[in-house]
């Protein structure tokens, strides 16, 4: 089934034909062709592992970055960890149909918000290749087509997953675009064909749709996510939570780029927070009142610029800087963050009502760390992808939020007065 | 109060910092500044009346239509009935601050998906000076800064207006744009300012927005509506849900544009259906089949062409075609219908499931009118418009679409393992 062949008007025509199919479908049918295609993975390892190797040595021809090659490469213990994605995300409860609420007219008409999927989903992506089956699974389960246009870096390891997958999914449920920039433009601009484009890639890929596109966009963030520190805050939990924050994983969206200290608990905090952070080799860009309270970390400590505070630095940087109260706090969030997860540490439940009311977030977090927002940690099961944007969906993308709705409104031959 | 003589992005960066403001006014404040609004409203009558009289007097001269001056005219009763609308929206709910779900995580952390404002709403709008009270009021009530951009054919009734409005308001919440289409391109092209705009207009003012616009669009409906009249149907129901989504409001965008009857109840249906539809003066194109069964009245009816099924007549004139199937009825609703309200009168309670199932629309009526749609006979007691689209608000938009959420996770310490 030659799904990488065709054009991305065909390939966006036959998955609106295969959307009107899916909506029909039950659950059982829709989780049978998941576990199909879990199935598939698993007995076509060698085929994809050798699909990838030809990718792997393009990329290091291509002279990519090991973290890149990493992200590209697949072994056999990474395809059993794909297909068993796919199993839990048919365990996951159907989306399609849920009644999201109901209510009696006054005149008697019965109204109900029904949950129904969006039609055709498409996903752009970069490099790791695992996203074609899980965006692909998390489509089928939300009772929706998908057109992938995944990265040329990728191009023969997406080509064999995205057969086995629309091999056993309904006809035309899964396609595969590829192609440059103008492929990009043209699915950008299907309007009638295609319900929402979700990027999943860095500033240049948003800057390139947000510039052609015609069909509704949901960006995929970039997190530029802060911990604040409050003045009540309990020090061993602040300090667990902003190691957490910016360590635990470093290179993800969700991790801190920036911590904020209460200058009531700068005097005591600081030094053991800065000694925590070094002693976890992170480079720290750190504003003069905090320099001040280094001591002896003093000279392993660089100068924050005014950029810093803007940065998501994806590694073991984080900048540093003392404010004078919450309100202070929240204007540095605001002003500088991405609107991705924001913590405070508090003992204060004044601060923490304060915090959570005046931060502009998709998630703001109260004595927890930044580090779950994620479609799996909220129990959605699995996401595609983490909204920062402020329409139809916020925060974690899951099964719901590959939906949207109808109303259904029963009477008895009602007409208007 | 010079609200109309600033630039676009002036008003724009006025608003954004309004919205921080509103996000955290109780309702108490919100209610207290919409009623002070409505007393201004009707203390201020006479001004309004005679800003209203030069919109007039220019329209007459640019010969506009008796329909779109009517649209376009105000006196004392219409603004009490403005002031009274705007009573009505502080008499709601505030949306804010309702928790839509809240649930616990297995290792503790609380999470509640709480409703907050959307920040900066843009309304663009054509004639109706009532739109510029109707939307300031709706987002004032949902926490939001509005910028509003009407037609220069209003210029002056809006311009008074939304000064009242804005005086009564916190500062900066409601702000008026002038200007031609560069302004409205600017407007569009506001990222970080504006974080959604409502267009209230013409495909032409569609058409121009979806070149232009990078911040998200919802596009206030056209509506291409059907009633499917199914093979059981009631006839004397059937009649009744055709006349009133037809004739009670033909100018709007929930009334009937196409009817369509099942071949097994239209030689008992069609005749009757016709005459009164006749007897309503509403002009009939209608198919071969359609022609074949009417009787005494086929030297009053018009021939359908292709065009007939796509286009919104928003007049007294009604498509009719005759089907063999619910499937097909479907069919047809979804090749050409808009997606907005749609309709079956049956008996059949397959028949009325295959429907409600299979149409793709914002709303499904069951043995009722398409005119229900409509945010005020939904409960939402007013709304902005009414969207098509798939994305956030489906349907009425009220003060709930108007929002977004953010999580709120507390725990108690929790970092991630």
């Amino acid at each position: 089934m030659a799904v990488a062949t065709r054009s991305v008007t065909d390939v966006c025509v036959a998955a609106r034909a295969a959307a009107r199919r899916l909506a029909a479908l039950d659950s059982g049918a829709k989780d049978a062709a998941l576990h199909a295609i879990a199935d598939a993975l698993v007995a076509r390892t060698d085929e994809i592992v050798e699909a990838n190797a030809n990718d792997m040595e393009a990329g290091r021809e291509a002279g990519l970055s090991a973290a890149l090659l990493d992200r590209l490469m697949l072994d056999s213990a990474r395809v059993s960890a794909i297909a068993a994605q796919v199993r839990d995300i048919a365990a996951l409860r159907d989306p399609v149909g849920e009644v999201i609420e109901g209510f009696r007219l006054p005149n008697g008409l019965d109204v109900r918000k029904e949950r129904v999927p969006l039609g055709v989903v498409a996903v752009v992506y970069e490099a790791r290749p695992n996203v074609t089956i899980d965006a692909a699974a998390l489509c089928l389960k939300s009772g929706n087509a998908i057109v992938l246009r995944g990265s040329s870096s990728a191009a023969h390891s997406n080509a064999v997953l995205a057969q086995i997958a629309a091999q056993h999914a309904p006809e035309g449920a899964i396609g595969l675009v590829e192609g440059g920039r103008e492929a990009l433009a043209e699915l950008a601009r299907q309007e009638g064909l295609i319900d929402l484009i979700i990027p999943r890639g860095g500033e240049g890929l948003k800057a390139a749709l947000r510039e052609v596109a015609t069909v509704p966009v949901i960006y995929a963030a970039s997190g530029n996510c802060h911990v604040y520190v409050d003045a009540s805050a309990d020090p061993d939990k602040a300090e667990a939570i902003v190691l957490n924050a910016k360590t635990q994983r470093p290179g993800v969206c969700n991790a801190a780029e920036t911590l904020l200290v209460h200058t009531d608990a700068a005097p005591a905090f600081v030094p053991r927070v800065l000694r925590a952070l070094r002693g976890a080799g992170v480079e720290l860009r750190v504003d003069g009142r905090t320099r001040a309270l280094a001591g002896e970390l003093a000279g392993e400590l660089l100068d924050a610029v005014e950029e810093d505070w803007d940065e998501e630095f994806l590694a073991l940087v984080l900048a540093v800087r003392i404010v004078d109260s919450v309100e202070e706090a929240i204007e540095h969030v605001n002003a500088h963050g991405s609107g991705h997860s924001e913590a405070i540490v508090t003992a204060d439940a004044a601060s923490a009502r304060t915090f959570r009311l005046g931060v502009d977030a998709a998630c703001v977090y109260v004595n927890a760390s930044t580090r779950f927002t994620d479609g799996g940690e909220f129990g959605m099961g699995a996401e595609i992808g983490n909204s920062t944007q402020k329409l139809h969906a916020r925060g974690p993308i899951g099964l719901r939020e590959l939906c949207t709705f109808k109303y259904v409104v029963e009477g008895d031959g009602h007409i208007r007065p």
